[in-house]
């Protein structure tokens, strides 16, 4: 036994108890005759004192040659402190030494040691065991450690069984790039890592498991943006005999579980919004609904009235940014500068202040007279000293830029609260995309998604107008979750694999195991997949999923605290039969 | 909603409510007038009645024409059945259909789904979604959940925090091999898959998590060898803080956790015993305690009598077979051929039968009488009725032959009984183990065990005699757990590397990382890592942790349902900058 207590537990009524406690030297303040270290440990900190009459001498030497970081085993009295502090949950009281041990002597640390620290990214990166020692970082770590725990309590209390499946499967060219785990045993074959374990559940359905969840990492080989990790933390679950609202409510309840018991937030219901809406309303398929600002189309009163611009559009869509009408030429400057940033691509941004006195003041005043602008006012329900901001030309392009425009006004409103949540559910996803690149669909969502029985015909007409039965969960315009109702048809997957323009041999080559699991009655069943990090990021109020995994990758995938990947010895690429490609020069 | 109630919860109480099942056909009985047909999910059974007269003629139609495993909704009234299943939780009741839907047609499966099946092992290897639909082998995987849940509710209890470490690592060439995977970005770079979390959980350590768990995939690139698998799954934990009474009573409370919650038995505390003790007394450093059969060493006694077998001996070394003193001529020489089978390799057996009336018969009368004898029925505390049983030769060579022989007495004589427990930690494990192969110590657990402060300075002496402070759960003969209490500090670490030949950059390249991080207050800590697989199958009551993994590879690696691993796309490898070895002629 190296302590009786830990650092954050003793209170008032403690005084007079001999204790024994270990922990790191936050700080130590040395004023001559008296000396307090603060000993800090995962629960707290707790103050040391040292006072010359009061303490042996040789404790009081040792006290003043600690530096930060030290690892201290300290027994003595806890007593009632003098000045008081209330800001720690342990500032009645200190603790007067009668033995003083040091465990281990530390180096200086490259940075501070401190909620706010002075190191930058790359150096906490590479001493990340550092950097987990700092309170916000290692309150990420537990609040990720409740998220698991309320996950698995809610999930186990309405009978889904935790199932592993395999870590090491099979390469599938579909989607995005494996990682692959070359064979030793096998030369030339290779298992490849899960993007996600979507077969093996649709598989534990086939045989009758119900209910099933795991927390599981997967793999992506993607090229790493900002935010992104190669490995990642799923929490991942399908049931079998349920329609889509089956599903809606089972994962709206897991979720309103995690903000009740981690947040303390009773978040209510969810609203559900079609794809469709969510695109027509707010340019986006995951809007940030925190705030309203909805999307008014223009084309019935804006077009035909001479201004070339809108007569040419496929669509004039706008927001009413309220209370903005009072706006500087420079403001709508900026706004017009934002719209027209490569990345979001506008050509111009048309305005309407709806001044004090009823009038209107636009940018385009020269087609439209006073009357047409109230018409589009009243389209957007707007009121004196609100600013109307336009854009027109191709649907999609002119929604996503305008989805920009909206999320930038809502951060200058202050609508983007990171403490408010806004919870909805996006249904009726299109089953298919167009992939410009490949020249074929693509599943949108992925080629196991059944598609809406009432659109079925249109699969051979209209591809991309059919709707699957998926659905996306929205959290602050952020997409934590993702699912559909599965295919269980042999039949009807055949054919799905074929408007993917696999051939049937492609098909049985890559899932002829699931497509022959359907011959032994496969269940109706659907599911969802919850990216675990980002909702841990969401509920801490971070944008960053890497300050939410203890020891996370850099974005060229790179941990720079083990220095990995790494070179390995020619006598383990010998073993598994590889040669690296030589580098023409 | 597809249902109304599951197949495994209708009772008595339940007559006459209209209810609406889904499932799978177990079996149907058509006698003319009386169809029944068993439905199966996995809650339950739950018999359907379709009587002519009573259910429409179409429904009776429907039923007469399902297969075993079709998936079936079906609608009804319960009612009380009029000869009652005592052997089912449902058998009071039966349900009346109304509406009767085929929702999938099966198949006729390649083997049986029941609790004995025709299936061979290949087969259901290959069929594992069906194997899976089996009651046995969903028993398993139940219980497996039940183990992680109540892991994960002990260990959250006393204030562990689970976190995950990451799944691509870096490779390093000491104790097993591992699996790598090539980087696409760094090309002629690989990651590693961890064999286990140990230096994540160190650095937690470093860290201040104070207490760390993880349940958590590791992989190993051994040649497999029976009930091996290349992924497997550890209980991983680490604690600070602590001495070696301090991680066996936290653990040692886990595992009586789990036998209370999952099975109900209360398993009290465990015994301690030394490594050196398990070796004198069973000849192994995990000895099977269900039964006692010890070990007595006769050097004392059977020396120097002109037995040279004996005399040119190390050790003598015997067990009594309690109550075998009348085994016949065939069944001692089956004893005989047991253990001189070359697995066990012991040259031949002696035999000393305690005849009822206080008189010995030996296999070496020639050269012991039976005041003798007499002496070495002492030795085992032998009763008349008895059968001693004596190896002698090299000292590790003869114990290793005698536990095997007391295994097979111990089978022999129904001792192993698979619902009886027992529970055991060994103790004090030496530090260091001679590997004859490559001419230098090893270190038996890892290279970041402590040893034995007392026995420091036989460190460069005799290295061999270093006790470490390591420790085994070991339970009914299984190693179930093992740890140890870590070195924290860097000087000891690096004189640690240099006993296990090591050089300082060996060191530095491979550990530079966990070094570094002990120059910033490293905590004294220590740890433990399960093999969940084994402590489920140990539970479960079968030898094989196949039986307890969803979705296991065979003796191969290879996974035969979804044929992995299997070859990829030359694409693949141009983009990993890799190329198969040409296989030379």
């Amino acid at each position: 036994m190296y302590r009786t207590h830990n650092c954050g537990e003793l209170r008032i009524e403690d005084v007079n108890k001999e204790v024994t406690l270990c922990g790191w030297v936050q700080k130590t303040r040395d004023k001559g005759g008296m000396i307090w270290i603060d000993l800090r440990d995962r629960y707290g900190l707790t103050q040391l004192i040292f006072e010359e009459g009061e303490t042996a001498a040789d404790l009081i030497e040792k006290a003043r040659n600690v530096g930060r970081e030290f690892v201290i085993r300290c027994s003595g009295k806890v007593v009632e402190r003098f000045s008081k502090n209330e800001n720690v949950a342990t500032g009645d009281i200190e603790i007067k030494p009668t033995q003083f041990e040091i465990l281990n002597a530390s180096q200086v640390p490259p940075f501070i040691i401190e909620d706010e620290t002075d190191g930058g990214e790359d150096l906490r990166m590479k001493y990340r065991y550092l950097d987990l020692r700092r309170n916000p970082v290692r309150k990420n770590m537990q609040l990720r450690h409740q998220m698991l725990k309320e996950t698995r309590n809610y999930l186990d209390g309405i009978d889904f069984i935790e199932v592993e499946t395999p870590v090491l499967i099979k390469s599938t060219p579909e989607g995005a790039r494996d990682f692959v785990v070359p064979s030793r045993i096998h030369h030339g074959e290779f298992y490849a890592l899960p993007q996600s374990p979507q077969t093996f559940k649709q598989l534990l359905m086939v045989s009758g498991f119900d209910k099933y969840f795991q927390i599981v990492k997967c793999f992506r080989d993607e090229d790493l943006r900002a935010d992104r990790q190669p490995e990642f933390t799923q929490i991942d679950c399908e049931m079998s005999f349920v329609t889509r609202d089956d599903v809606l409510n089972t994962f709206e309840g897991l979720v309103r579980h995690l903000f009740q018991e981690v947040k303390g937030i009773d978040i209510g219901d969810f609203p559900r919004m079609s794809y469709a809406d969510a695109m027509k309303y707010y340019g986006s398929d995951k809007p940030d609904t925190r705030f309203e600002m909805k999307f008014a189309e223009l084309n019935e009163v804006a077009q035909g009235k001479g201004f070339n611009v809108f007569d040419s559009a496929e669509l004039v869509v706008g927001i009413n940014a309220k209370g903005c009408g009072e706006y500087s030429r420079k403001q709508l400057d900026a706004l017009t500068d934002f719209v027209k940033r490569p990345q979001i691509g506008a050509k111009g941004l048309v305005y309407v202040k709806c001044n004090a006195d009823g009038s209107f003041k636009s940018s385009v005043d020269k087609f439209y007279g006073q009357d047409d602008l109230k018409e589009w006012a009243e389209k957007f329900g707007a009121e004196p000293g609100d600013l109307l901001l336009v854009l027109s030309g191709e649907k999609q392009h002119t929604r996503n830029a305008l989805s920009e425009l909206r999320l930038h006004m809502g951060d200058i409103l202050g609508l983007r609260d990171k403490d408010k949540f806004s919870t909805l559910w996006v249904v009726d996803f299109p089953l298919l995309e167009w992939d410009e690149e490949t020249n074929r669909y693509h599943a949108m969502h992925h080629p196991f998604t059944s598609p809406n029985l009432e659109d079925m015909e249109l699969l051979d007409k209209d591809p991309g107008a059919v709707r699957a039965n998926a659905y996306d969960m929205v959290i602050n315009g952020t997409e934590v979750g993702g699912g559909s109702i599965r295919i269980h048809d042999k039949e009807m997957q055949k054919t799905m694999f074929r408007h993917l323009g696999f051939t049937d041999d492609e098909a049985k080559e890559q899932f002829g195991f699931l497509m022959e699991a359907f011959e032994f009655g496969a269940p109706p069943h659907g599911g969802i997949a919850f990216g675990f990090d980002r909702l841990c990021s969401l509920f801490g109020g971070s944008d960053s999923i890497r300050d939410f995994i203890a020891f996370p990758k850099n974005n060229a995938g790179r941990d720079v605290m083990i220095n990995s990947p790494s070179t390995i010895d020619s006598d383990q690429l010998d073993e598994l039969g590889l040669d690296l490609k030589k580098i023409e020069v």
